[in-house]
């Protein structure tokens, strides 16, 4: 979302002045003239940050609330999941026994990429912000080991957590922790370019990867990825999370704030680091 | 070689204070105990800077003078021409009529690069220093198009190359060149980064590519290489190589200087740019 508001050429048209603000939602049908859609369904798209949506129901589905809760159908079984999902396993090209670093990892995507991993036999490390998210991490989501990015020596950590380096790494955060993570790549490795929310809001030049010819040295590649390019296979993908939850394998968490008019303050939260899984804001009562 | 000469984890071991300076080099067998290696043969290994070697035959193999001129050896049918052959057509996965970007395109690497590439019909521009080198890469070699990077508006020039995009950019430089490439790259574009001239001898940070998040909006890949890797087919490259320029479909360049006591000075036009095509020093009369 944050992306969608600089005047610059990207996956998708940046949202204009006085426009309103594109955002993933899910809501209830109060009126209809679709064949499909009926009142009373629930469904999913690019609703809009606002209360009420007019739709011609294209680029919508339904979502089945007794299934999974509503919020959930934004977070894992919707484009974060897949993010995470295609992310991980196609891009990064994951494989058993890989050794694993995801930045941003108690956030949204972050948070499912390592549990994903975790149930593929990788050996995964998480890097959050603050003691509280990496024990979430380690003993909630069951990754191997955490870093504090805001506490730990980055770097020292990853010496001792990668001894043989690391084989993927799924990147949300850009900057020093992309560095960090360059500096101790393995052979062939993969890094997974999905975000750069460190560097969202520079006013300055966005910070290249200094170490980024570790990527020679290591023969390794930096790939990037945009979710929309494997919605062939949401389906299956969507499917297959869904098994993976009701067998207590992966969780979705959900931070849920209330009321439209909280909107700026809680969209600033993916900024600050102030929230924990995805961020998802309730604009009406049910 | 200039990377060797730098303390740090690499795909070899530094080169050490007082030990002779790596490099491979062709040379005539003047003495020898060893059954395949006879005197007078002429042999291609890694003789490092000077003007007699002892060798135990490892990773030596022989060359015919009849086939090509000895410095050929040392370039286009050498590791030189090795890395642009596995480069562009693995590393780079060119495709017939990829919109083509090389820089260093005149040195030996880039101009091998680029040669292929025409070969397999893609559209092939070139980056290189001063209006001489840039009428070589255009009049001589065939290359679609060339920018002066002393002269032209790279940004304004690559927008007006590549209209599509760019789908392969080869880099051997590194710096402002490689985040200009970037901010014009064509989805699923690969980024072959083979060396990084312009950062070799900084006394600050390498300056990562400020637009590297243009991998994520393209959907992109860079990818680092090593020739190393590829040596299981070497004889077939240089065997293709070779029928090519028998053909007169590739041309080798050297720029040959003499005297080993002017290693220093002929090793400063690698980033001088001072330099046409692979720089070879003669160490010895034949």
């Amino acid at each position: 979302m944050r992306g969608w508001l600089n005047d610059a050429k990207s996956y998708i048209p940046p949202v204009q002045i006085d426009e309103v603000m594109r955002a993933i939602g899910v809501g209830k049908v109060i009126a209809s003239n679709h064949k499909y859609f009926k009142v009373d369904d629930y469904v999913y798209g690019i609703t809009g940050v606002q209360q009420y949506a007019i739709s011609d129901g294209k680029r919508y589905h339904k979502v089945d609330p007794n299934l999974a809760p509503l919020p959930v159908y934004t977070s894992t079984l919707g484009m974060t999941g897949m993010t995470a999902y295609f992310g991980i396993l196609e891009v990064g090209e994951l494989k058993e026994g890989d050794n694993v670093l995801v930045s941003g990892a108690a956030g949204a995507v972050g948070s499912v990429v390592g549990q994903i991993a975790k149930i593929k036999n990788a050996n995964v490390i998480g890097i959050a912000g603050g003691a509280e998210k990496c024990k979430y991490l380690t003993d909630v989501l069951g990754f191997d080991g955490a870093i504090d990015y805001k506490n730990d020596d980055i770097n020292a950590k990853l010496k001792e957590y990668f001894p043989k380096g690391i084989d993927v790494f799924f990147d949300n955060v850009g900057g020093e922790i992309l560095d960090a993570a360059l500096s101790r790549l393995a052979m062939h490795a993969r890094v997974v370019i999905c975000g750069a929310i460190s560097q969202y809001n520079n006013k300055t030049d966005v910070k290249g990867p200094s170490n980024y010819l570790s990527l020679l040295v290591n023969r390794a590649s930096m790939k990037g990825m945009v979710v929309f390019d494997y919605a062939k296979d949401y389906e299956k993908a969507a499917m297959q999370m869904g098994q993976w939850m009701m067998q207590g394998k992966l969780k979705s968490k959900e931070d849920i704030y209330e009321g439209i008019e909280n909107f700026y303050d809680t969209f600033l939260r993916l900024f600050s680091g102030d929230k924990l899984g995805k961020l998802v804001l309730k604009v009406n009562e049910e």
